[in-house]
């Protein structure tokens, strides 16, 4: 066999397997938009079954003689060549793959599905009882899969592995007490001035006018719909169903602003990710972004960094006063400014400002990391949870629904390996809009000016186009220079909390 | 290996199978409704690989295997129990299915899913010459299917049979032949009197007040939105996603009320049929309505039967007018009924009126079988279309619009076997509402008191809960007691016609 027809026979593979991802993430869409309720059954009995074929087509011993007919080829093609990148990905994928029997990856796939749909009702109806047995479940499925991978110094160093390669409890602890040294002084220095007001951004804000306003800034920004769409859900996300198809989803409330516009522009952040993949890698493993907390930097950067700075509002908010007259008549674009950055404990991590939005993760992290470890038992969650958040931020839920039934993650995957990409992402964030910012020296002008061109082409060169080919360090020293470094992220917090709150 | 294992062992693989039909189904329900234009491609990729690997899995010698040692236990339950009904069902399908290469089941997959997605923006365009060399192509795939299956009197019998067990082109001929006779003098007789005023029909329509009336007649009847859901698409159809989840499409025109409404109306006839199956044959081949003839009956009894009845109008004229004030207001009962089953030559099939149907129907069987008999060639279609409707009907569209490119079906699938299966609904929907209607003598007066429960439950019974155990010709014979005829049809359409044309 020649090395292109194993090349070619590997694609064609890998191209199988993606399509199989795809068509699960058609059928997780509608799950979480259109689905009727009786359709939940069978639809984690489809969802296991697509599951459970990628990975058994993954685990193809055939995959790994292929891979290693290619390798000496590919690696002569040079480190940075989209066929090293394939090779070096896709082995990372099959070994991780191979450790996982495929029945296991069928069982946890349906007991997710159904974990999903009893959460989407246990939640409103602050139901914490009924989906502990099997969040119980989760904890030990969640362990059984760490448990396949042997070697880590921590078995939650697996599940974070899996999303951050390379990263560690450890280091995410280090990074975490580091950073919580610079934020907390911050919130203090905050909570010493007078409370800002975002009185108005509760009032009238009908749906359909929400939904305009924001599709005509994804637009601006640079998201595509003509290979995207829109819709609402519980809890929004983004998914990529195929080259071309790459759909965000958006939750409203009809007496308050925040909620469904942020909401909006941080999964366009994501979208824009997956939309700016080169399409030459379509139908491999590189062919979306490269971890969780890469694309959380984006998700945050377009929702943050622009979406809440002040430049972007000198040209967004006359648009957004004409769209909602009634709510924000007489708001001044300086009132309006502060409020949507205002800094203030709060229970809901979506809705979390920027400066404590990462204690928020940290609760997180360091509660599922109990659970994984065994110190804490699912039954005690809720109330641990309140302990925490009442230590950290000085508030606690009344009931569940904003405590530990609040975030998917534990309902809809595993417990462990999820949240710290928020936090990551973050730091990331702020370091590589100040990359694009020396690249761009006029960027706070463009955003003033409505136009992210320049913006979306610097992300997308240093950072979309390449998919998965270079891993979350790689992408941060090629795209900035540097490693990754908490410096920027706390510089740009300080800078503009500082300005809003004169410190 | 004992004949409970092997029956378990079957269950489990069809179980799988029949979940990756269901998985397509919802990709080709995503396609049809909510689908970015960007992701035609990787659909068409995805379907095509869903499609293969439920063929893949059907075809494995070991279904064949299981069904041999489970047949002679099977069948000594009896001709009615489910076990033999299976196994009598599955070997069917299973000999059918293993006539076809997978290959070849994926590259119909694959080009089915283009040609539906160019038909899509070539038929608003009127631009045959786009979908013409795909149509060529489909015209080769159906006789390459055809020749699959030898042994049949005419190659066109076995794309039949795939959808009417037993039917053949020369018996659909004979039926054909046997109703147009008795169409036509009724046609002729409709046309000599004065034409029906269907001007009420035309006016402000609002599509939200259209579905909002739509839902609560199908409500009435008892299709269940807990199990299903209704949205928007070019090409309404009914789609089985799963137990507990059917759901229905509608087109709307905001100036004419027919579409959306009669629309609406048939596919609910579809999905009940569907909701109605029992749920003990879950993931098995029995699990849906028997063929596409008697799913026609159900959406053809529920549209006209049901819906274009004095009787039901009765009840529902008030909340119509309610809802429609500017359309409706001073149109009296007895003007609306005349226009909605007002008899007239037209150029859409769906639209056309239960007189003159069956000609739209007659027209593409001879049109289809002149194509795949290779003496109309795929070029002349539209010039032949015109000719034949205008022989047919006096009328004939002046673009391809309303001709070659009006139907779904030649673009969705393949040429021949799907047409014939409308004109048979419409026959046996006759036959089954007189059936009904001996059992229920009342049921015109439980229709026009807006009950529809007994009417729903007969079908039930005698019908929708059976699935597949039983072909057409059974089903017609138990559930009438009489084989198929075309007099009770007949006599449905004189007495209905008679009276509102003063024959």
């Amino acid at each position: 066999m020649t090395v292109e027809t194993a090349l070619a026979d590997l694609k064609q593979r890998l191209q199988a397997i993606d399509d199989l991802h795809r068509a699960e993430a058609v059928l997780g869409w509608d799950q979480a938009t259109y689905m009727p309720p009786g359709g939940a059954e069978a639809r984690g009995r489809q969802l296991a079954l697509l599951s459970r074929l990628g990975h058994e087509r993954m685990t193809d011993p055939a995959i790994g003689r292929l891979l290693d007919s290619i390798a000496p080829w590919a690696e002569a093609q040079g480190f940075d060549s989209d066929v090293a990148a394939l090779v070096r990905v896709t082995r990372r994928d099959y070994e991780r793959a191979t450790r996982v029997p495929s029945a296991f990856v069928h069982r946890l796939s349906e007991h997710t599905a159904t974990t999903y749909h009893v959460w989407e009702g246990a939640r409103p109806a602050n139901d914490f009882a009924a989906v502990r047995p099997l969040l119980e479940t989760t904890v030990l499925l969640s362990r059984e899969l760490a448990g396949f991978y042997p070697g880590y110094a921590h078995p939650y160093d697996a599940l974070i592995d899996l999303a951050e390669d390379g990263m560690t409890v450890q280091a995410v602890r280090t990074l975490f007490t580091e950073l919580r040294g610079g934020l907390v002084p911050l919130i203090e220095a905050i909570r010493a001035r007078e409370e800002a007001d975002d009185s108005c951004l509760t009032g009238d804000f009908p749906e359909g006018a929400q939904q305009a306003f924001g599709e005509s800034v994804i637009r601006a920004f640079g998201y595509d719909y003509t290979r995207g769409r829109q819709d609402k859900t519980a809890h929004p996300f983004m998914t990529k169903l195929g080259r071309g198809d790459v759909r965000i989803t958006t939750r409203y409330r009809d007496d308050g602003l925040s909620d469904g516009l942020f909401s909006t522009l941080h999964e366009a952040g994501h979208a824009m990710y997956e939309q700016g993949v080169d399409d030459a890698l379509e139908g491999t493993p590189l062919f979306r972004g490269t971890t969780s907390g890469v694309h959380e930097s984006q998700s945050r950067l377009w929702e943050n960094l622009v979406g809440r700075s002040l430049p972007f509002w000198r040209h967004w908010y006359a648009p957004l006063q004409a769209a909602f007259p009634g709510a924000l008549a007489g708001v001044g674009l300086d009132t309006f400014y502060r409020a949507i950055n205002k800094v203030a404990p709060s229970l809901v991590r979506t809705e979390a400002d920027e400066v404590t939005y990462n204690l928020h993760v940290m609760l997180r992290f360091d509660l599922e990391l109990a659970m994984l470890e065994g110190t804490l038992a699912v039954a005690d969650l809720p109330e641990a949870w309140r302990a925490r958040i009442q230590s950290d931020l000085g508030v606690a839920p009344s009931d569940d629904r904003d405590g530990a039934l609040q975030d998917v993650h534990w309902y809809g995957g595993i417990v462990g390996g999820a949240f710290q990409s928020y936090t990551l992402g973050n730091i990331m964030s702020a370091q590589f809009f100040a990359a694009a910012r020396r690249a761009l020296p006029d960027l706070d002008a463009q955003i003033g000016a409505g136009t992210f061109g320049p913006l979306r082409h610097w992300l997308t060169e240093h950072i979309y186009r390449h998919g998965r080919k270079f891993t979350a360090p790689e992408i941060v020293q090629r795209a900035t220079g540097e490693p990754l470094s908490i410096a920027p992220y706390l510089a740009y917090l300080n800078t503009k909390y500082g300005a809003l709150y004169r410190l």
